[in-house]
């Protein structure tokens, strides 16, 4: 059986008339000899309005109640995809995540998919049916219903193509694909055509909203190929793969760029084990996201600064328990919320020597001053003043030949 | 066990603060000891809102996967009561229909509960808990949600009584009981404190909109008494129960009115066995509901006058029927949309002689025309003038006492 996984997102399934345009997309599927598994998420704005609803009866909602209300969107949602599929002369039916079942394991409103019952879908697969599935939820050992925390149904979406060795998993969302860095920041950005599992990762965690970083690292870890793509408009998308299927690498696959964040020095920190700890542990605490450190190295051996970034919105909270807590001393705190960090993504960089320096000079031509640097294995990352944004993807877009 | 059902209609969980109200309802019977069922249906606007979802796929929408669309709603409604009540500190949670499992038999849309599978409720009701029930609902042996067509939430709720063999089954709702008669249409109306089954099936077929008759007749055939009352004010309501529960009958208990009624006259009906079938039979087939028939005895052996009423938007269908079927001969249609019909029910009646009479003396004194008579063991009707049916109601309401 040549089966495919397709999923839709919220605001492809977002009114009736979308629902209608799905039905024909996957529709032409079954026209091409596959074997379709539809896995639908809620309505977009049902889980929110749902969501309100749980709020206003208390701001601590009983966390499995919560999963048995806004697990209905799902359902509403797949009725109606099946409803249309069958108006169409398919033949399709709706399967919630309890009749199959999907089996989660986890805390409720965070669970994960454990495994998923094959026999009847695969059945119902055979008997020529289109199975609608419900995203983002399945039962738990108690046959209670689960939501799975991170990656919703782009999650399950992963693990129906996983248990089913499913030949394509696409999901469908409301945007083309992944960008080489946000279309929205610099009009010249493309479409990637291909993309390994290593540099999408990446790519989600700096902040390109086409998939959670959970479901790419699902993906990679089950070898799963994914296909993002418009529900809206009849064109190629982005191929998530492993790196081996990619033949003609670029240096860099894509740029991305940060917004509203923040630069904290702390001078005249002792310099002596522990310190870093005793900072960074009451941050987190106080679920304060850090992003870059670095540390200088001490001049005279008792003294050192060190600079981190975190989100503009936490920089009072983070100043406040900075000053409160005895056990950090430091001279002086300068701060400067005016500054972005922009990325460079690429395996390509594993093999070719020199691109740090490329990158580096050509920001340096356009006079933009690089404050931090942080590197990884295929992605380096330099703050630089948020004003010059625009510029620095356009010239590193340019010298990484991503403009076409 | 003192197990209690308490059942919740759309309107008393119609929002979030009506159904924090109706959590501190359930909690007080748990303070008086009794182990309550919650029965619930969707919060009001939100089925309609769903079947009009359905209706813009398709009218034809599909059957099976209707009943997985709307059964969402009371999903919504339980998860919310059950969070509330935890809220409260009470034990509690939603059970759904296919966690139980309520088996139910028949077509989609038109289910009847077969049976309910008592142990894990059981079991959790004598661990303390609240359980919250999906109303309106159940699965079929196919494991698929089907809807339960008559009677909704209500049946669900006399099905759980006569299952778990409750001291109780009590109605919430938005009216504070059974009223002697429309209280919008006479304001001397007064509540009913105690009604037999069978009064309350005449009442409710003849428009009272309380409970559907159905509904009532399951609660007889179990011999289980039902409270109707108000979620909004807290009074005694109405208990419906068996004849032999009454001690003090009124002769009549109630009087019920009809509206937008049309009375129907063919005049010059061929008098031969088969003519009343070959009327009635292509109306029933296109649904129109013909109410009180009377033929009178024909005068001279061949032509006999039939006369019968329906609603008033089913007037112009009738005729169109009643013209184009040939087999139906009759020399002329007289028709009359401002009549209204007029029902005094009581026990009583059985065994109190003359009660007919006082009821056409009562009218004739105001001058009151009756146009149709039709009578039950335990009802009276007849037609009158629209103009007249307040009137009506009046001299009636005190000709049987049902002032005080």
């Amino acid at each position: 059986m040549k089966i495919v996984v397709l999923k839709f997102g919220g605001t492809s399934v977002g009114s009736v008339q979308k629902i209608k345009k799905v039905a024909n997309i996957i529709g032409n599927y079954v026209k091409k000899k596959y074997k379709v598994i539809v896995v639908s998420s809620a309505m977009s704005g049902v889980t929110n309005e749902l969501v309100n609803k749980s709020r206003s009866i208390s701001r601590n909602f009983s966390e499995s109640e919560y999963d048995v209300l806004v697990s209905s969107g799902e359902q509403v949602a797949c009725s109606l995809i099946a409803g249309q599929l069958l108006n169409l002369g398919f033949k399709s039916r709706s399967w919630l995540a309890w009749q199959i079942p999907i089996l989660t394991e986890g805390k409720y409103k965070n669970s994960r998919i454990q495994k998923i019952n094959k026999n009847k879908i695969l059945n119902y697969l055979k008997s020529g049916g289109i199975p609608v599935v419900t995203g983002f939820q399945g039962v738990n050992s108690e046959n209670r219903l689960t939501t799975i925390g991170r990656g919703g149904s782009d999650a399950s979406a992963i693990m129906f193509a996983k248990f089913f060795n499913a030949d394509k998993c696409i999901i469908y969302t409301d945007v083309e694909g992944v960008f080489t860095t946000d279309p929205n920041k610099l009009k010249k950005a493309k479409k990637i055509k291909i993309i390994s599992y290593e540099e999408m990762l990446e790519m989600a965690s700096l902040g390109a909203k086409v998939m959670q970083p959970v479901s790419i690292q699902d993906a990679r870890l089950n070898r799963i190929d994914i296909e993002v793509k418009s529900s809206f408009i009849k064109k190629t998308g982005t191929l998530i793969t492993k790196r081996s299927n990619i033949f003609k690498n670029k240096i860099i696959t894509g740029i991305s760029s940060t917004q509203n964040d923040a630069k904290v020095t702390l001078v005249g920190v002792k310099d002596r084990p522990g310190v870093a700890a005793s900072i960074f542990k009451p941050l987190s605490k106080n679920s304060i996201n850090v992003d870059m450190v670095v540390q200088n190295i001490s001049a005279n051996g008792k003294e050192t600064d060190l600079t981190f970034t975190i989100k503009n919105e936490d920089l009072n909270k983070t100043k406040k328990i900075l000053f409160k807590n005895k056990e950090i001393n430091f001279r002086n705190l300068i701060f400067n919320k005016g500054v972005s960090k922009i990325s460079i993504i690429g395996v390509g960089m594993i093999t070719t020597p020199g691109v740090t320096f490329r990158m580096f000079q050509a920001l340096a031509k356009k006079n933009i001053n690089i404050q931090v640097i942080s590197t990884s294995e295929i992605k380096i990352s330099v703050l630089i003043d948020k004003r010059n944004v625009k510029k620095a993807l356009r010239v590193l877009h340019t010298e990484f030949k991503l403009d076409k």
